[in-house]
């Protein structure tokens, strides 16, 4: 088992404020690829919600590794970065999970961007080390 | 030399707006770590300044491979993923530059956290791929 981190209370206000965070995975070759994607945390794992195909599932598949950055929406230098692991994807719960996302980024009560056919899945990531930077300003 | 790609205007934007920019690179075992940082545009490179012993600026002297996401502080739905390669790492104007970008970001004519004895780097990113996603809502 790999060491996880404790998540102090500044950092799970970070997670829990609706903050867009921005996850960096690696491509095939090894190159670094980060998209912004809302965030979640759950038993002290991190939560983000995707769906099959899309290139950071693919990514975290073939290898687990990821890197996270958060800001504070209301104070740009607070700021968090995470490096992390996910060590489970299930599609189990995804979909009402899209939905408490789509409540806490959106404020709606139903996810609105569900494609055809799309199967959204649960990335569940422990952090490894946490950098949190309280504001300077 | 590598493949090197036109920066549209809708991405020009992104870029000169003062949005901040996530920036991830290579740690030495290979994975990936993001930091928030100002971003500038200049002669169609991307330009980060950073300081000399940061661990960005040490990841990149080892793989210069960089993933960019920019997200539009005023629609969240607009944004942008860059993946490019810093060609070029320069001390020379470095410190002026930091005066720009604090203009730019903070709207003082001076950097106001220089530390005694940093050195101030910029890094020359040429962008590879660019995924511009305009706003779905």
């Amino acid at each position: 088992m790999t060491d996880v981190v404790q998540i102090s209370p500044d950092v799970t206000r970070l997670l829990e404020d609706k903050n867009l965070a921005f996850v960096a995975t690696l491509m095939k070759d090894g190159s670094p690829q980060i998209t912004p994607t809302w965030i979640d945390l759950v038993d002290e794992m991190i939560i983000v919600n995707t769906a099959e195909g899309r290139t950071k599932q693919k990514n975290v598949s073939r290898d687990p590794r990821v890197g996270i950055s958060i800001v504070d929406r209301n104070n740009p230098y607070n700021m968090v970065t995470i490096h992390g692991k996910v060590i489970e994807q299930t599609t189990v719960g995804a979909d009402k999970h899209a939905d408490k996302m789509a409540k806490k980024y959106l404020e709606v009560d139903k996810y609105p961007f569900a494609a055809p056919g799309e199967k959204r899945i649960l990335l569940k990531i422990i952090p490894q080390k946490i950098f949190h930077m309280p504001p300077r300003l």
